[in-house]
């Protein structure tokens, strides 16, 4: 089973790479850019049927290694 | 409006950064992961109605500074 997992920079944090980043597209052209938000995308691979099990097991995850609870939201869905 | 942006690893490219997480989810007693795959989610907000040239804008973009065509494919939605 193929878990999603979207993880997103907490509303109000400075994001620091998207700035950068929206400075970066303006220069080369892409005036209409007016900002840009990095997130990072997960699809983790478990074993089993349980789809219950299999979210509660990857938030789990999200919480102990894949993100930083302090600076990050998650979300996760099982893709199939 | 908003763009989606996903990045995503080309098939048969290894990814040492995902293969590691697996390792140490496992190790931390998450026994059934059997892959993890690392991916990039990008939102850039651009000016402007017209959604048909924010996507083809966008994936310049991509093609041009936010992805690495070598290693990753993208893909590109309208979120709002």
């Amino acid at each position: 089973m193929k878990i999603q997992v979207e993880i997103t920079r907490r509303p109000g944090l400075r994001d620091p790479e998207g700035a950068t980043a929206a400075r970066a597209l303006r220069d080369l052209g892409f005036t209409s850019v007016s900002d840009v938000h990095f997130g990072r995308s997960i699809v983790v691979e478990v074993d089993g049927d349980d789809r219950d099990q299999a979210l509660t097991d990857v938030e789990d995850m999200c919480r102990k290694l894949l993100a930083n609870p302090v600076l990050e939201d998650f979300t996760v869905e099982v893709l199939d």
